[in-house]
């Protein structure tokens, strides 16, 4: 076999980007979130799993709500400065314009095409890290971004993760159907 | 304000894609799945959401064992079409080239550019679906995949996926490094 066996020196590639908001000594902060992802369909749930003991956790545990706001590329060295710096040392609630959906503690950054907001669901333990997982109650964005009364990547300018190799990548083009290029082999 | 609440109708944009593994009746069985990430740093464990019974689920409860591929676009209608049809009803065993690691259980796809080897370190139950957790123990790739010892996305292919639009799309260039483009704003 030609394979190398790298070790453990490997994640998921490549990850989601995203700014985590939350109400902590009654300001917004806000945390850059990679290891995150959809856990649940029915409820929709989102997952966030944070390692050591974040500021933003203190917020997400009193008021038991949060937000999950995806960041184009200019807003990219904010999103990277948001995972550089706690709150407990610098306050970031001037960073972005915040706005508040239903949930009246979930600052959400008006800058990001895409804005989850969270109401806390439960939360599980892991050897190092604690999973926060959050039902989504409302998903806001802006007219420009939707094509078809759904959220376009396209139009949004993302951009992703990779590590341990600490790089951010830009998406390209979109290729095929999801649920449906695959039927040709049926 | 001018956002507007789409509602349940967004996810986590966008998702990595992934080919999962695992040996079920005797042979080796794959499934698309998009729902994944990393969830604890050390040891490293990486998380698959599944909903319903899937095939594949029994075999990682059988052995206690899984793979996580990342397919090049070049594989985007053979791991579409792991998504599509059910272990159950159709052999998918041949579908590529398989190679095992040190678990002799988890079958991994010799065609991907990067594999992950995981063994089976918990589950977790949500209210519709069930959360796989497995631990790193190995990471497979080529020679022609690395930069400086690390796998190297640039040199991947890959493709990622948005949910519910169901669109695949495809990576472009390298844009900074991460925990350093954001320093400046210190």
């Amino acid at each position: 076999m030609d394979k190398i066996n790298i070790g453990t020196k490997a994640y998921v590639y490549p990850m989601p980007v995203s700014i985590v908001g939350a109400t902590v000594g009654g300001k917004p902060n806000f945390l850059a979130v990679a290891w995150l992802n959809m856990v649940n369909f029915n409820p929709p749930i989102v997952m966030l799993s944070l390692g050591g003991r974040k500021y933003t956790v203190e917020g997400i545990e009193e008021h038991k709500t949060f937000s999950v706001n995806f960041p184009a590329i200019d807003l990219m060295e904010k999103t990277d400065y948001c995972g550089l710096v706690s709150g407990r040392k610098a306050d970031k609630s001037q960073l972005f314009e915040v706005f508040y959906g239903e949930l009246k503690t979930a600052p959400m950054v008006k800058e990001c095409p895409l804005s989850l907001e969270c109401k806390l669901h439960s939360t599980h333990s892991m050897p190092s890290n604690t999973l926060y997982f959050g039902e989504i109650v409302g998903a806001y964005t802006d007219e420009r971004y939707l094509t078809g009364g759904k959220p376009d990547m396209g139009k949004m300018n993302l951009f992703v993760l990779t590590m341990p190799d600490s790089n951010y990548w830009a998406l390209d083009k979109q290729l095929d159907k999801a649920w449906k290029v695959g039927l040709k082999l049926k």
